[in-house]
């Protein structure tokens, strides 16, 4: 069975796990926190970096090599696209959201929000959680123009755009980063996502020491 | 024909040239400076980043998805490895130099070498230069530790993972941040790929206003 290195506000974690689920690979969660260190995780992967997945055989790391890999070994559930044309326009948002949502939104607030509450306990830079904020207002700004386009992000269905989206925007919604007011586009868009049965059991869980907003795991929120 | 927005010292646009030429694949170049924020990127890629491909029907975004569209399309050179599992590690690597490597040298030195002596006007931060020679000297390393196992990066044929290091490498090696003394292997391994075609068009371009180091253009440095 596949092991899956992770922690519940990892958001590279969260997308593999939500890929996983949709495809029904089963998998077993191993709970490590990369700035620990631990010997597992660097043997497995030399970045020292969650998600990693391995099963004895194979070990895979990198959530974008992971969603590839299981994209083209499980057919149920395809995630990028038919032509070339529709997988590269899942692949460059899959990237917007691993790399610029994640740079200017996710990481800022895990920095802010997560590390130096239970890890250096220092206080929060309140300048770096409003520049987050302002950015994450632009990027769901962005998800509003896309979904005048398509269903969802990236075409008419479900897929590698929506899971690394639904991933990054998860994690900066745990740690109170995201105003929804006025986005009614991307809201419809996120309470379909929160339904699905692989984001329940993530938006289920908690991370010990930090506690969401009320409507976190609200699917009518 | 394909038209490639890139600037000289873009690594990510250096990947797309790199992939096009291999695969024999025609485009024009077309200068475009991301921080100069022209109407034409914008438009063409909301994250107003080079590199772009367009050919007035079709716009492409993103390293990454460029490679993958034309791997798909055009079946000279294939680029990403004939099993699931050499896929994954191609893709693990292309992340690692496209992430890792430009986050933690090709990024610090363009900012610290090209942008603020040719944009910004300011000194350089002697501290962030010292700190990415510190990063590519493990990087380094850890190219020597993927050529004791394999003749190219992801294995036996050049491919995806040589294509974004090189890219990456690249526009490090022109900002004077390598230091190749004590790294055998990887110095073959550059070599090699300093010999091909595709790589001495690329290698013999200039950035006005900043002149590389006498070694990076020689093949037998």
């Amino acid at each position: 069975m596949w092991r899956l290195y992770q922690f519940t506000l990892c958001p590279f974690s969260r997308a593999v796990r939500l890929a996983l689920a949709e495809k029904g690979v089963v998998f077993e969660l191993i709970d490590d926190f990369p700035w620990e260190r631990g010997e597992t995780l660097t043997r497995l992967n030399p970045a020292s970096q969650t998600p990693v997945l391995e099963n004895g055989q194979i070990v895979l790391a990198d959530s974008s090599a992971i969603l590839e890999y299981f994209d083209e070994t499980v057919e149920r559930a395809p995630l990028i696209g038919a032509s070339p044309v529709e997988r590269a326009e899942a692949r460059r948002l899959s990237a917007w959201f691993r790399e610029r949502f994640f740079s200017e939104v996710t990481a800022p607030l895990m920095r802010e929000r997560m590390w130096k509450r239970i890890v250096s306990r220092e206080m929060p830079d309140g300048r770096a959680i409003r520049e987050a904020a302002r950015a994450a207002e632009a990027h769901l700004q962005y998800v509003e123009s896309l979904l005048l386009e398509n269903r969802w992000l990236a075409g008419p269905t479900f897929g590698l755009a929506d899971v690394q989206a639904a991933a990054q925007i998860s994690v900066a919604d745990y740690l109170a980063g995201l105003d929804w007011a006025g986005h009614a586009q991307a809201r419809q868009w996120y309470q379909a996502l929160k339904s699905r049965p692989s984001f329940r059991v993530i938006l289920g869980e908690r991370m010990e020491g930090i506690r969401p907003p009320a409507h976190y795991d609200d699917p009518d929120f």
